[in-house]
């Protein structure tokens, strides 16, 4: 073999020791002094469509710059126009909850860059996130049936995988319920595919009816099912019954319902136990959808939302929202893996192996979309190695008690009322109507709070509505908040409201 | 509002700044560390399924450990188990090639931790990712209808999105085909969806077939259009005329074709333009899958493999293949990006903002599967700010080199074949039959080879099957790869060639 020529080797070493121990000591730096001063920078930038493009230069650059360089851009152009998801003063969606932990794990994973589309590819990779799925499983006392077994002569034919979001959790699961409906339904190809039928809550994320739609489902038979302050918002199973008898009298198939503990809306929880039970009925899926919520589970307090897990076919939780675990992290279990791998197992020549082959190990690629995949068990294996169940406990308790906190100081206010209980770390609350205000009048002083809120960067606040109210959504959690930052927001709501409410075209008479 | 007692509140902060520091430095020198050693662990692992559950304690821990303990454990029990992809040894698949900038990049996302579903939620996240995009299309000369024109008057109707993966890029683009075509043929909901018809070339990535059955395609649809050596296994446009136009006759609607440039398999090449002009005939959609390749078209001598891509609809391509941006980062662009989003939208009202309202701005979550996102913007622009266009060049230019260093080592050497053209930089090679070797025999030689070659753990290699025949895959890239680790490899495969061949039962008589 003849050696190359300088020209043809290159002396560029995109991994060269030295600046790889620079340039992540450079982004250490960066991050603890971002982490020190995010409490004072407004939560919410003031900045205007296409403000980056004047920022930076609109081309990439010919020739390299020093490491520096890309930082200083850093620091002065991106991070004023971040939403600051890690302020303490974040109350916004539901807290992205993060910890060293996870952190150091992510960036491990990074540096390995491992693709663990098999378990050949990747062993210790694809065995840590059957592992922290495991761990997890048992934490929040998920029946055994859905955990893994791989290697052992006691494999089950449960397990999970981690995906990237809970949209990819519903889409792998409904697509594998999809399949199992057509050959009930003795379908030629998708030819019985305008029959199927798939059922939610209309407090289901929106998430879920897109997913339905990147299935196939036909869009007619997507089913919304109304819920109302009766059931806290939650699904009515007997509605649940009724409306899925209605479909079969039609001549269609009941295919998948999903039911969620902890709607994005309001932590509204649908029964599992009542819901699996008239799924059982027609021999549909269940899904259960806790994104949010389900991070509470591991307490023993909050554990009874999940009562009836062992009757439903699939779960899915986001360590990414309340493990203190960083994006992507979104764990899906399901009880008959085979029914997953099923529809998505591929099989080409150059991914074949020995291991594979026997049987004996788990290909995480047949369990999601992609084939690709980061070494994303690492950093959820590193919270629990780290903090313990303890630790993990005691954070989720302590953001529910700052979120009672809120909610008592909140009903104790007769402006204000709280809309829907609290179940969680979200509160939900808005200023009621009073004196000659109508509802709607509520509903424009409401936003009118939010904006002027979000406005002076002190706090970030989101809104929903329930019941066709406009309501406030106050989410305690994010990682860097304490009593303080409550305290602090709260006050901050008083003083606008009072503002608001001093207003001449608000002063009514009482 | 009255103070928290002790018990309620936790002294317990995930971000502590003495632990962000600690722990990120642990970090930090575990992955110098294990740079410097990688070259000498075994490139894959010699361990049993299930091993790792042997190594760590099978349930959670109850109490937190220091940091120090999960490090341990991460060295003792992980680091044996890993298929190393970031060793210089690594020649198997395609290599997932790193850079310093982009590892600091992801970090600093992990840090910030944001959640970029819309525009408010994450302005600069949301730019970032635009600009990201625009910068990458113009290294690659796209067209400027692929181009993000954000927050200007000259917005055009063409962007991009990154994603976790090409599987999700094809099934995005799959469903707003679909749709369309849905659309055109006048179907009441997905009536006429067994009607649809979808195309590819046999050496077409598997997922490829798998998207298309999640998006509801009619498996026996899904055309998988044989090539051969004719034309180096590319896709030939006058048989994808003739399948669409049986179709046709048979009353289907020709709906989609993947056109891929670069297939994992053997790097095989489908013209592009030459399938655009096919597909306009019938209407459909055409997607260019670069995943590896698309990466070589920043330099002009690779450019002409993307001509004729100003007439498709839609193109991905990965930089964490080859691009030194670690995963995930799948790039995709589309000529119009309302189509997209005419079938991903959702609106919810708890992510209603003034922002999305105005039209002014890019919602990421409506180009993509989930809503949740990273800020995966950031560790490729970190790549290219840092880099430059003459850096990214040199990086492809020397991996090429080396590929053609070795390709011409085995042209040089009678004893093996080059078995398809190289076009970038993996060289598909066999030992060839010889004597009273039949092709079969050949077959059980090479799987041999690699075996052994992969048993030493000085080298990996994949294998391919390529008309029919066994096929060693020799993948050069890896990020700490230099021209000695090829020639170590080169030599390795010559020894373990001469062994083999020594050996009584195939020692042949030429």
């Amino acid at each position: 073999m003849s050696a190359l020529g300088d020209n043809a080797c290159s002396g560029f070493q995109p991994l060269n020791p030295d600046d790889v121990r620079s340039y992540l000591h450079k982004a250490v730096d960066f991050i603890s002094d971002y982490y020190k001063s995010v409490e004072s920078l407004p939560v919410l930038p003031d900045v205007k469509p296409g403000y980056l493009r004047n920022e930076l230069q609109s081309a990439p650059p010919t020739s390299s710059a020093p490491f520096d360089v890309t930082m200083k851009e850093l620091t002065a152009s991106v991070v004023p126009g971040m939403t600051h998801w890690a302020s303490p003063n974040f109350f916004a969606f539901f807290p992205s909850t993060n910890s060293a932990a996870t952190i150091a794990g992510d960036l491990i994973a990074s540096a390995m860059n491992t693709v663990g589309f098999t378990w050949q590819a990747a062993p210790a990779a694809t065995e840590m996130e059957v592992l922290a799925l495991d761990w997890l499983a048992q934490l929040l006392r998920l029946p055994p049936s859905f955990m893994n077994r791989t290697g052992g002569a006691a494999r089950g034919s449960g397990g999970g995988v981690i995906l990237a979001t809970t949209s990819e959790a519903m889409l792998v699961t409904l697509v594998a319920a999809r399949d199992a409906a057509l050959r009930r339904s003795g379908s030629h190809g998708v030819s019985q595919l305008p029959r199927l039928a798939v059922y939610a809550a209309d407090q289901t994320h929106s998430t879920f009816f897109k997913a339905c739609r990147l299935a196939g489902f036909d869009p007619a038979n997507i089913r919304c099912i109304p819920t109302g302050p009766e059931t806290d918002y939650g699904l009515d199973p007997a509605r649940l019954l009724e409306v899925m008898q209605a479909d079969v009298d039609a001549g269609l198939v009941p295919t998948y319902v999903c039911a969620t503990v902890g709607t994005t809306s309001s932590n509204a929880v649908d029964p599992v136990r009542a819901i699996a039970d008239a799924a059982a009925v027609f021999n549909a899926w269940v899904h259960i959808d806790a994104a949010y919520a389900g991070s509470a589970c591991i307490c023993p307090e909050f554990r009874h939302h999940l009562d009836g897990v062992e009757r439903v076919d699939s779960i899915s939780m986001s360590p990414h929202k309340w493990l203190m675990t960083c994006l992507d992290c979104t764990c899906l279990w399901v009880r008959d893996t085979h029914r997953l791998t099923g529809s998505l197992e591929t099989n080409p020549e150059y991914l074949k192996n020995d291991a594979s082959e026997s049987g004996n190990v788990t290909d995480l690629k047949d369990m999601q979309v992609g084939v690709g995949r980061r070494f994303r068990g690492l950093k959820l294996w590193m919270v629990m190695r780290t903090y313990g169940a303890s630790k993990l406990q005691e954070h989720i308790r302590s953001d529910v008690a700052m979120a009672k906190m809120f909610e008592d100081a909140v009903r104790a206010d007769d402006r204000f009322e709280v809309v829907v209980p609290r179940n969680f770390a979200l509160v939900c609350f808005r200023i009621k109507p009073r004196g000659g205000m109508t509802e709607e009048d509520a509903d424009e002083v409401n936003r009118e709070l939010m904006e002027r809120l979000n406005r002076t960067g002190k706090a970030y606040l989101a809104h929903t509505v329930v019941g066709g109210r406009f309501v406030l959504r106050f989410a305690v959690g994010s990682s860097l908040q304490e009593e303080r930052h409550v305290r602090s927001a709260w006050e901050l709501i008083n003083k606008t409201t009072n503002e608001i409410m001093l207003e001449p075209e608000q002063i009514v008479v009482e």
